[in-house]
């Protein structure tokens, strides 16, 4: 018997962080007696007087939304971050270890339409969108004590989003938190040995393979990542290897946007419902020094599995021990691939 | 302003995996608008002729379960890693890369109740899940291919737990998962310095402080991590440095069942439901080798965080960027500790 990661249990090592990820292949055709989600379609209105991102409404803490007509920020009312946190540190024998962390968390309205999510807007509402993500990580990083803008997204009410109007937000922050701090260290690795991005190298194999690629357009590549940890995993990776959102070229800007849609409206149709989601950008840190290791990149970590009501759950072993999933990333890839890029709202079959 | 890990927002370093957490003390506030679980109390009956795990009853692949009286535990149906699993690498130019994983499942029935939860159960039941997980962890890790044990409980739907029925399972494998691994790291590193187990300093630390203290018995201590993640994460500890549960005295298997059941009884009071979590035990591993930097520990993580309906979800943010909690371990040991040791469904007010 040869070993081969399509039929055998096996680990994957994720080179831009360095973690793995098990994989059981076999394992997808377990039954199902657990929960299953609620995946109301309610239907909404364009505008909703009860929605504190709509325009012209009055947010929580008192503030009027104006009324704005394409997208719109402000500064979260329920921050996680706080830009006057005193600095101090404890440490009592390195076991009671402590810092302070300053920071500044924003809401990023997608559209005014709250009815409407990326996959269903025209392509210059998402446009900006990315001019949007652009300007906040510009005036955020360029803050002294700002080292790091995380750009994400909740879509869907299983992923903790409490409100349905499309929308993002931001965390920015002193410190370079977990996730992107390691793959600072992975790409600079990589950089140091090669002098290449590890993405750009990445990139160029996947291309070639094609069994893991979604789609490409001129400046983007979607695709599943050979690590991928989540079922349905994806990666948006500019071509040329770009540090950060606000290297992009114009023409780029348009390619990112006309992947995010593409890719979303592929996630729609997967299981004809608005397909729920956490993504994010990693890029250059904005701690003030050139970063040529960094290649930035858009990802995707949907939490269902099998259909629009089950989700995989990360629990018990993958809590405590490691993480793991149950269909391969090839067959993910598969399965998105062969998915119309027309809305199955839109399309008139 | 004095910087205080009371008031201000700030990182706690977890010295036995290196990892950070994020803690923002004044978010507990904000309002909810988001998902709420369903958390249907149903009672259930001793035994269900339709439940997999109960006595006497076919499971899917067609074995019959004996007609057990304490606990029973067989090779998991749908086993996520296999014994038979053929060798291989892959490596292409450190992009690509995978190893094959060979390992054993298990299924642990607790009890034959069908109704029961450790919490539940009476104290020498639950001495006889710790002396069924022993017998286990001895009987895998013998086995030259398996180099770790993972013994492991997800409780509740919430918790993608498939089967109401209390049980736990164990995953064994050839290679030290992630998070065990890099506490291997963590408690050598202490332990080389200092001759003495991080955990045994640790809880000594702790016992003083009494601040995020649950309880104490003989030979364990339960508490709330200072790094704890989750809202109401807890720990149980040995207060000897026992490596492994097979190292456990008599009296200490005694002294861990009390400490299991008190635990959960504190949890099942907390929001008056069957508290959902998943738990682990993580110790050293079963490589052949001495691990005197081992000291092995019971870990809970439970997903709620302000009712029995409203979860905590690690989503974008904490997906992306770095793990994140709202209400400080020093709030959720502090209402831990003030509720009775006498379970809700028991007391007679
Ligand atoms: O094995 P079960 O109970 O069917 O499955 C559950 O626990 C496993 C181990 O934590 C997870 O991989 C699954 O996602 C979860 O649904
Ligand atoms: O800020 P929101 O949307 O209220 O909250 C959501 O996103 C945050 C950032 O990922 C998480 O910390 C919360 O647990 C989640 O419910």
């Amino acid at each position: 018997m040869k070993f081969s990661t399509e039929d055998h249990p096996h680990r994957r090592l994720n080179p831009l962080t360095g973690d793995w990820v098990q994989v059981s292949p076999h394992r997808a055709k377990r039954p199902w007696q657990g929960q299953v989600e609620k995946m109301e379609e309610e239907s909404r209105p364009e505008h909703d007087p009860s929605c504190y991102l709509c325009a012209g409404n009055t947010r929580i803490g008192g503030e009027v939304n104006p009324d704005y007509s394409d997208t719109y920020s402000f500064q979260n009312d329920f921050s996680s971050l706080l830009e006057d946190t005193p600095e101090g540190e404890v440490n009592e024998n390195d076991l009671f270890v402590a810092k302070s962390e300053r920071g500044i968390c924003r809401v990023i309205c997608f559209s005014p339409r709250h009815d409407l999510t990326i996959p269903e807007l025209e392509l210059p509402s998402v446009r900006k969108v990315i001019d949007l993500w652009a300007k906040e990580y510009e005036e955020l990083g360029s803050k002294s004590f700002i080292n790091h803008v995380q750009i994400f997204e909740n879509k869907g009410a299983v992923m903790g989003c409490s409100n349905p109007h499309p929308h993002g937000q931001i965390w920015a922050q002193e410190s370079i938190p977990q996730e992107p701090a390691k793959k600072q260290i992975k790409q600079s690795e990589y950089f140091d040995k090669k002098g290449r991005t590890l993405l750009s190298d990445y990139i160029a194999s996947e291309l070639e393979k094609e069994e893991r690629l979604l789609f490409e357009n001129d400046h983007f590549v979607a695709l599943v990542p050979y690590w991928a940890t989540w079922p349905f995993e994806t990666m948006i990776v500019p071509k040329r290897n770009v540090q950060r959102i606000t290297d992009l070229t114009e023409e780029e800007k348009d390619a990112f946007a006309d992947a995010y849609k593409k890719l979303t409206t592929l996630y729609d149709n997967l299981f004809e419902i608005s397909f729920p989601y956490s993504a994010g950008i990693h890029q250059a840190p904005t701690d003030g020094k050139d970063h040529p290791e960094w290649h930035m990149h858009m990802l995707f970590y949907p939490p269902l599995l099998r259909s629009a009501t089950v989700k995989k759950f990360m629990v018990g072993y993958e809590m405590l021990a490691n993480a793991q999933r149950d269909i391969t990333p090839e067959q993910a890839a598969y399965r998105l691939r062969s998915l119309s890029t027309v809305h199955y709202k839109q399309s008139s079959s």
